[in-house]
Parts: C-alpha cells; sequence; structure tokens
C-alpha cells in the first residue's frame, strides 16, 4: 500500500457536462479520501466559481487553465493532432507521465483518451497492447469485464496478459489473493472457440500462476452470474457484451415501468414496495459502478462514463484512487515478471502449439 | 404462399424432455395451424402412448420409430458419425431432404444438429456457410439476430449473405416489405470497426437491394432496442451477445425476485401489482420467442431450446410453419439472384475494395 497523498490529475472538461459534474464530483471523493490532492485542468473562467463553492475541495486542488478541450465525438487521431501538449486530457494524463500526478481521471471521448494515454505513457515493458477494463455488477457481487473495446482481436499472448491484468485490477477491487479468471467462449466444452482462446486457456492452464485462479472458458450467460472474477475477451466482443447488457438493463426497465403504470392497482402496488423498488433501482444503478481502467500503460488512467452525474463521477475517482493505494502498476509489473520470466508468449514454441492445437478436430 | 398442407417432420427425441415435451408441443400448434401434418422420429415405446392421449395430434401424425438418439452433451463429429442415417435427428432432417417433410424440427444439442443439417442437406447454391438466427424480444416488438453460433467468423460476402436471408426471414415473421438491416459493430462511425465489417457496409450501402433497407452500423445497445428488424454479426460475437443479454435478464428477474420477499409491505404491494407482474413475466418469457432458424442450407431446420415447455416448443414449430408457408427459401433464393447475381463477393474486385478500406486512418 502507498503511503502519504494520492495526487490525482482531472481532465475537467471531459464528459457531457465538463466541470459542473467533475468538480462536484472531486469534492465527495475528497469527502471519503482526505488524503488526496487535485491537479485540474480546464477553462478557468468556468471551472473558477464552481470551485469556490466547494471550499474544501479549492484547498486541496490546484487549477491549471487552458483552453483546448477534446469534443466527445471528436475522431481520436485528430483529437491527438489538435490536442497533443495543450487539451486539458492531455495535459492530465501528462501530470502523470511526468510524475506530478498518480492517476489521471477523465470523462471525455473514450477514442481520444485511449490514444492520447498510449501515446503519451506508452504501454509497460511486456505489455504490447493496452486494454480497458470495466466493473460489472453481477449476482454475486461485482466481476471484472476486459477488454471492453481498447483494441480489436487478441492474440493468446495479449489474453493471458489481460488475465494477469484483469487479476491484478481484481485483487485490490475485491481484496482478494488470487481471482478467478475465465476466458469467454461460445461453449465451456475445451475444443470449442477459436485457436489462440484455445491456445491461452492451455498456457493459464499450464502455467502455476500464483496471482489467479484460472477456471477455464466461460459463456457470455457467466458475466452476470458472476462465475468468475475476471473475464478475459478481445475488445469487439466485450464491447459487445457490455452495451447488450446495458440495452437489456434498459430495456426490462422500461418494461417494469410500463407494467407499474399500467393500471391503478399496480400504482397502489407500488406505493406499498417503494422501498424494494429503490433498492433495486439502486442496484442497476450504473453510477454505481462507474470507473473504467486503462490497463497495459505505463500509468493509470481511468474513464468515468460521459453522461454520469456527480455521483458516478466521484465513483470513478474513487476505482482510481483504489489502485494508486494499492499498488496496482507494481502488482502488474511482479506478475508479468514473476509468471511469465523466460517465457516467450509470441515465439516458435507457442506458434508450434497453435499450430497443434489447429490439429484438433 | 404455399397452398396445401405443410408437413413437419419431428425429432421427438431432442431436448431435454425428449417426447414429453414434443408430442404437446405439436398438438398445441396443430390446434393454430390445422393444416399440418407431422413426420414424428422417435421410440415407438415412449412415443405411442403420449400420442394416444392427443387423438387429433394422432390422426395427423405419421410416427416412425428408431433406436439411435443424440445426447445434448454429444460432440458433433461424434454425434455425426454414430447418428448418421438412423438416429432420430438425422431421420427428421433426412425427409426434408427426400421431400417428405417441408421443415424439420429439433429440441436437440444445437452442435450435432448444425453438423447433420449441413451434412444432409447442404448450403444453398452461392452460399458457404450456415447461419443461426434467433428472434430476439425489443422494446419495439421483436428483431432476428444472426448468426448466434453457427459458424466462428465471417468475411463480407458471408456478412451481406446473411443480411439477405435474414431480411427474408423478417419478411415473413414480421410481414414487411424491406425490413431495416443494421450492421454490428463497436461504434457507429463509418471509420470503426473491422475491415470485412466496413466492406460489408459499403456492399449493402452502394448496391441497391430491394429486399431491405440498409441502416448502416449499430451497437450492442441497439439490439434490445429494436434499433433494426435485422441485426448481422459473426457467430461468436453474436453467441456472446445472446447469451449475454439472457443472463442479464436472468439477473434483473433475481433482483426484482429479490427486492420484493424483502419486506411485508413489498410483499402486500406485489399482491396489489400482481396483473403487472404477470404481463411484465410475460414479456420476459423467452418461449414465446422459441425457434432458432438455420439459414443458407438447402432446406427449412428449427431448433428449439433444449429446457423449454410444450408451449415453447410450439412456438418454435410456429416459426417452421411460418417459414413454409410462405416461403423462406425462394425468397432467399430471389434475393440471393436478383441482388447480387454478376457481383462475385470474394473476387478480385472485393479485395482490392478491402485494401482501400483498410489504407484508412
Amino acid at each position: 500500500m502507498t503511503t502519504g497523498r494520492v495526487r490525482i490529475a482531472l481532465d475537467a472538461m471531459g464528459g457531457d457536462h465538463g466541470p459542473d459534474v467533475v468538480i462536484p464530483g472531486a469534492a465527495l471523493t475528497l469527502e471519503r479520501h482526505p488524503d488526496v490532492t487535485f491537479l485540474m485542468y480546464g477553462d478557468e473562467a468556468m471551472c473558477r466559481p464552481i470551485l469556490a463553492s466547494h471550499p474544501a475541495l479549492l484547498a486541496a486542488t490546484e487549477l491549471r487553465g487552458c483552453d483546448v478541450f477534446i469534443a466527445m465525438d471528436e475522431k481520436p487521431g485528430h483529437a491527438l493532432r489538435r490536442g497533443r501538449g495543450k487539451s486539458s486530457m492531455w495535459l492530465a494524463i501528462q501530470a502523470v507521465k511526468d510524475g506530478e500526478a498518480d492517476v489521471a481521471v477523465s470523462a471525455g471521448n473514450t477514442g481520444a483518451l485511449m490514444a492520447m494515454a498510449t501515446f503519451c505513457l506508452r504501454t509497460m515493458s511486456g505489455i504490447n497492447r493496452p486494454a480497458i477494463a470495466c466493473i460489472w455488477p453481477t449476482l454475486r457481487g461485482e466481476s471484472i469485464v476486459l477488454d471492453v473495446g481498447a483494441t480489436i482481436g487478441a492474440d493468446a499472448a495479449h489474453l493471458v496478459n489481460m488475465a494477469l491484468m484483469g487479476a491484478a485490477m481484481a485483487s485490490i477491487l475485491f481484496d482478494i489473493e488470487r481471482p478467478t479468471v475465465g476466458l469467454l467462449n461460445v461453449g465451456t466444452e475445451d475444443v470449442k472457440g477459436l485457436d489462440e482462446i484455445k491456445l491461452a486457456s492451455t498456457l493459464l492452464r499450464e502455467t502455476a500462476i500464483t496471482s489467479l485462479d484460472y477456471a477455464g472458458f466461460v459463456e457470455g450467460s457467466d458475466i452476470g452470474h458472476g462465475t468468475v472474477d475476471v473475464v478475459v475477451t478481445e475488445g469487439f466482443t466485450g464491447n459487445v457484451a457490455l452495451k447488450t447488457a446495458e440495452g437489456t438493463a434498459k430495456q426490462i426497465a422500461a418494461y417494469l415501468k410500463q407494467a407499474i403504470g399500467s393500471s391503478l392497482l399496480s400504482k397502489i402496488g407500488y406505493l406499498f414496495a417503494r422501498s424494494a423498488f429503490r433498492a433495486l433501482k439502486d442496484r442497476m444503478d450504473p453510477r454505481k459502478v462507474n470507473g473504467g481502467v486503462f490497463l497495459g500503460l505505463d500509468g493509470v488512467v481511468i474513464k468515468s462514463h460521459g453522461g454520469t452525474d456527480a455521483t458516478g463521477y466521484a465513483a470513478a475517482i474513487d476505482v482510481g484512487y483504489d489502485m494508486v493505494k494499492y499498488d496496482l502498476l507494481d502488482r502488474i509489473r511482479s506478475a508479468l515478471d514473476l509468471e511469465l520470466s523466460g517465457k516467450n508468449l509470441s515465439g516458435p514454441a507457442l506458434e508450434a502449439g497453435s499450430a497443434e492445437e489447429g490439429n484438433e478436430p
């Protein structure tokens, strides 16, 4: 555990509501974690008055004005060219790079944030590609799912690295020593699925990994069930799964609303059951599990939902706080060093293994 | 529309409950569609007494005894070797091949059914690979999603073919002339996603297709929203999306049950709102949309959920009935002929297009 203050860099202009959400969100985090300080990048004229109404936050914050802001619909390449070195998003990441902050948080454009974070911080030694890990509410609590959209496609080495990184994140968030990890597949039998997934499964099973407990293949239905602590998949499938689950939750919430509004009796029933519905709404509240973690970079960057409110934004900052406080990067580095030292995951031995797997019926 | 009787071949032994569900299910379909006859394959000693208790069905059914049955967990290759020519599953498909039946329905092992159907019926001219299309309940009614697991991966030609086949199925089920079709992607901007998806999008946009209305890219959240009538994706992603949605629905149903059971007041509220909850349960009822359609084969084969009851099984037979009555295969053939005649989807022109697309940032 890191002692001392946790220094958090904020992109005050990111997200649908910019400083109107970022600043009250930061104030909420400060109440829960008095050992944080903030470096805030944004439009001074906009931020100053909002900050002034949060005196405790004002005292813990250094506001640095800038005047380039990344739009939510800006293409990543364009954002990088236009915003490099001067946008609020870039400057927050740069603060991590320069050692002025321990973590950067933004509710801005995901693609632009990933492009800038990768360009500025670079990937960790031993990792070729970053991943975005999200916290997924399940019947048993919460799980981590990655990659939900950083990159498309993954070879066996990337899948194994994601398993190690996701387990490091889970060990912090859920306070467990050896999180269970599953590889997302279209069936749980060993013969199913793509060659790279089968190869990653063999590697995870045959390597004695102390930092995680490999549980084999899982299916889409296992995510919400909470079968494992960490679900690993490549970014296209992970992104579709996440958005499909969000869509289904919205759909059922709409059905429920229609059902309750359908008659006077059901409205009366609702009044009696109000606290139960509040509890239900609370469990389905996407704000409570806000905070996507960029994994595989030489620095910690947190993505908040763009449309969230102060409660949700504070949840995202809190995830960043935990990642710093409990040494995410060190945990990942030692997992990579310990478990896979001497193993060349993309070398000829692996290719031979792949060919062998491919011969299965 | 086909006139005359619709002849349906049933694998009476498929599914978790075999003839105990298949026979009452067939009886339900017969009540709704008196113009059907059944060819039923299964264990005579098991089927005969159940059939005897449904006199109307008995009169409309020819029972053909057999004694090889495919297990739910049998591997497809094994099932094909063991069951070819003699299992209840194979014989139902063979009846379609031989022109004795118009459609085969089974609640058995999906992989085995697909392997046997592909081996026995072969793919249609112009189609290289089959797909499984499922009916997905949405906020606007129902949509069709394919492929939910027939094959892994899809090139641009297969994606375009799936769009045409899915639209043909939608035109029957939803009784619309030009169903809207979307390609599943990780973003709705044209620049995102995999090369094959971008190429398929270009082909669908630039070809004046009269049998469908191409709506561009859709995301996972659009499925449950019902943004388009037909969602096209490759089988791995489609299978994960389907199972993730099922898992999310179960998860929320469990939350709801816990919330209602949490206090006396909420239980009283439930009593008042009972009819509303029944309506909700009804809308979330997976039996109502049972019936996966195998597309791309030279014959119609319907897959029912293995664990369903008679109501669900009847829904699957009904889908098969509609597909025959309204000439699914002819619609697909004419869509393939009309729209894409003279276009070589895997020829050099396409590859040049692909390279060009690949150069985009």
